[in-house]
Parts: C-alpha cells; structure tokens; sequence
C-alpha cells in the first residue's frame, strides 16, 4: 500500500465529501447530437459543454470528456475540447477532470500523450489501456500529482474476448487489476477502470484492490444499475467510486434533474464520513 | 481466409510493388526536436514533415504520423497533422497513410475514432488496441476500403508483462493473432502489429497469420534488425511486411540517406514478384 496519495486524488476526496456525490458526468458531445440551438454558434461543443457545466456542476464530483468526440470535428474539435477544460479548471477548479483517452503507446510516445493530456489539456487523471505494460506508461506513473485510471473490466459489450481469458487460474484483467494495485501503485497514483454493467466482476475488483478508488462508466445509456454499483463497489469508507454517465445526462430532456436524481440516490449510500 | 481484399490494401501492394519498397517512415515529428530552421514558421511540424516527405519520400511505401505528437501541441499540432494527411493525399496518393493511434474504446466511441482518423484526416490504416475485443471495433471492422491494424506483440520493452500471461497454452498475443485471422478478418481488411524487436515472436505471428501484412515498428531508435526482420517475416509472397522506423530517419543526419540505405537492404530480400 502507497504511504501517501496524488495530490489529484486528494482533490477527489474533498470534492466527494464537500457535495456527497461520486457522479461524473461524461462530456461525450457527440456533434451530431447537439440540440439545435448550439449549432449556430461559433463553437458548438463548447457551448454545449458550458451548458451542460452549468446545469450539473452542483451535482458532480468529475467530469470526463472522451477526446474520440472532439477529434471527429479535427483541430475545430480539439480546440473545443480544449476550451472545455480551460473553463472547467478557472471556473470549477475543485471539480475533478479525467479525459478518456484510453491511449497505450510505448514509453516515448507516452511522454507526448501525457503533454497533451496532463500538462496542455490539464486533466487530473487520463485512462489508459493496459496491453503495453507497466513500462509502457511509466512517464504517467511517474507523476505523483496526476491520476492514472487504467482499464481493467471494460463497461463494453465482447469485453470477455480477451479480458475473460484464463491464466493462472484467473482473467487477464484480474491480473491487471492485481499488479495495478501491488506494483504499479508506487505513488497513491493508480485507480482502475470497472464497468458498471458487470457488477460481478466489478465486485471482485474490489476484494483485490482494497480502498483504491475505482472509475465506473456504464450506468445510463450502458445500462449499468446505479444501486448494484454502490452495493458492490464502493470501499471500507463508503467512498472509492467515481459513477460515470454520459449520453443518460448530457442528452437527457433535463439534464440537471437527470444529475440530482442520481445524487440522491448515492446519498443515501454514502452517510456521512 | 477472405475472398477479396480491402481496396487499401490494394494500394498498399501495388506501391510496394511499384518502389520495391517495405519501408514505412513514422512521422512522429517530436516539436522538441526539430531542426531550428522549421521553429520560425507558422506551421513548424507541418513544414518539418513536408521536407522529410520530400526527401524520402521515393523510398517508402507508406507514412504513418503518431497523433501523440501532434496532441502534444494541443489544437495547434492537430491542425498541422490534418495538414500533413491533406499534403499526402493531395502530392502523393499511391502512398498508404497509418495513424498510428492505438485507439481502443466501446462501439459508440469507436465511430467517432473512425470519423476522426479514417475520414476527417483520410487515412488508408489506424493501429487500434485489441484489449476491449471485437464488438468494441466493428465500426472500424465494417470498413472494407481501409485497414485496420490490430496490436499483437508489441515492440516496447515490458510488453510481455500482459501480452505473455499464458491461456490455454498460449499467450494473450497469439490468441489476438489468432482471434484477427480467423474471425475479425472477414472482409480482408485487417493487419496485425508485430514489434521488429521480438523476432521469435514476428515468426510465429507469421506462422499463425498466412499471408497475412504485418506491420513491423521498432527497427532503427528501438533497435530492432532489419535483416532478421525480412528473413523472419517475409510471406509466401516475399511481401507482407511494412516495416517502419520513425526517429532512425526523421531526426538522421541525412533522413534521405537514412531511407535509401533501407530500401536498398529490402530490395534484395523481395526480389521480382
């Protein structure tokens, strides 16, 4: 077990206990989904984002934007992407920001994920894939003042193909799961991705990874039920999920009833701390 | 095996043929390292890239910038990658053109990934991850006039430390290997990843894969051996390989120099086809 944990994470932790949330809310601003209003404007996907900011900040302990959204537009959609974040951390500088990248790359290509991601983006934490290894991603391990949430148990349906493959007598992502935890951890750094539309494995994830802190997309449009998560994933402290849902909230007729009713529901499991 | 093949890989093959050429440059165009002359133009990776096309481009069947490079310079070095796709297209469209995005996420994401790099930027082939399976990326699947390349075994130190856990005999790499040819296949438009820094491994991909292109990273700054690359991976055919370097001739001292000298080792291992 880390001695300490990422400045980042303690963010998370302050956030959490200041608004009794662990909703994040998924800026996956599909263009071709904007409600009308905002496609006459000069950025549409930032316009959206701010409304969506506006209307679910009180609700919220992260927001998540998946960069796949703002790439599909080329450098107009990067751009947006990076106005996002820039009003997110002048505006809501306690909100935590993970993007979802999901990237995976060998270690020098790694450093120029994590400038685009942790340092020009300003993220407290980005996903990233597993499949290269640990020494792969070690510029990102390195950063104590980051988070770096990697994918075990994907939300995604064919997820099993090779995550449910057997080795040593276990899936390849309760190994992953494993030396996240005991290896890869060093810092206080480390959280691990668990769908929520697999609640089974979401609950073994967390016998083996003790108080660690999980990201949990799946709920909403996914499918993934809100209460079974917190039944089954949440740690010792009644803390240690962050519950993703996009298209369910951003898209939603009202996303900011959308938002409260989700919180309402984990407050009722998360007591005081 | 599939009947046809993808209209991109028809034009991979009849550039080979053409140039007598495996060669594939990695334009990952480093802005910390570019010659100081490209630092005082608007477009400084954009121009570096248009001069190393220039130079090598007699030599190469195939480009593949890595957006991570490019993302490093937030919207800035996006716009200059679309530049340099735009470029490609526009001065030299017998030469197939990889993102090498190792991009991997659920469906609904993976068709804005698709937008991004294979219509927006225009590329013939991206790298994509294997780690969430095959339904995660049918949208990339179902595109029968591009290439999509699936990581198997990588070339980065470390990358056994998933991709060799053993099941059912054999390690997660080959089951993707396995998994790509037999079954993700269907349209004749897959390629698999096979790091030049692991040999023995390229052997048995080859083994496991027929005829199948591989696309090679890791001979020159990796350190991988051409040599031993052709002698082990060459198909039936004396084709199937697109080998790259990317730092071994962007940042050389003369990267045309650099990129003849490796064709001209290929030519004798391809003979006449």
């Amino acid at each position: 077990m880390p001695k300490a944990i990422s400045l980042a994470l303690e963010k998370l932790n302050d956030r959490v206990n200041k608004i009794n949330s662990l909703l994040c809310v998924g800026l996956d601003s599909d263009f071709n989904r904007l409600p009308s209003q905002f496609l006459t404007k000069k950025h549409p996907q930032f316009e959206f984002n701010r409304w969506i900011i506006e209307q679910t900040h009180s609700y919220v302990c992260a927001y998540k934007p998946n960069p796949a959204f703002y790439e599909a537009r080329g450098y107009q959609g990067w751009l947006e992407l990076e106005m996002t974040m820039q009003y997110l951390q002048s505006y809501y500088p306690d909100i935590f920001l993970i993007v979802d990248a999901k990237r995976g790359d060998i270690g020098s290509t790694s450093e120029q994920y994590l400038m685009a991601v942790l340092d020009k983006l300003g993220a407290d934490a980005i996903t990233l894939s597993p499949y290269l290894g640990k020494i792969a991603i070690k510029p990102f391990l390195a950063r104590k003042d980051k988070v770096i949430i990697v994918l075990a148990r994907t939300s995604n349906p064919g997820a099993e193909e090779f995550q449910d493959l057997m080795a040593n007598g276990k899936p390849i992502w309760q190994h992953v799961a494993k030396q996240v935890v005991t290896d890869w951890n060093s810092l206080g750094n480390c959280m691990l991705v668990a769908g929520a539309t697999y609640p089974h494995e979401l609950k073994i994830i967390r016998q083996i990874v003790g108080e660690m802190p999980l990201l949990v997309p799946g709920v909403g449009a996914q499918g993934g039920d809100l209460k079974v998560v917190l039944q089954v994933g949440l740690n010792s402290q009644n803390r240690g999920l962050v519950i993703n849902s996009s298209r369910g909230i951003i898209f939603a007729k009202d996303p900011q009833n959308e938002a409260k009713k989700i919180q309402a529901t984990m407050k009722t499991f998360l007591g005081t701390n």
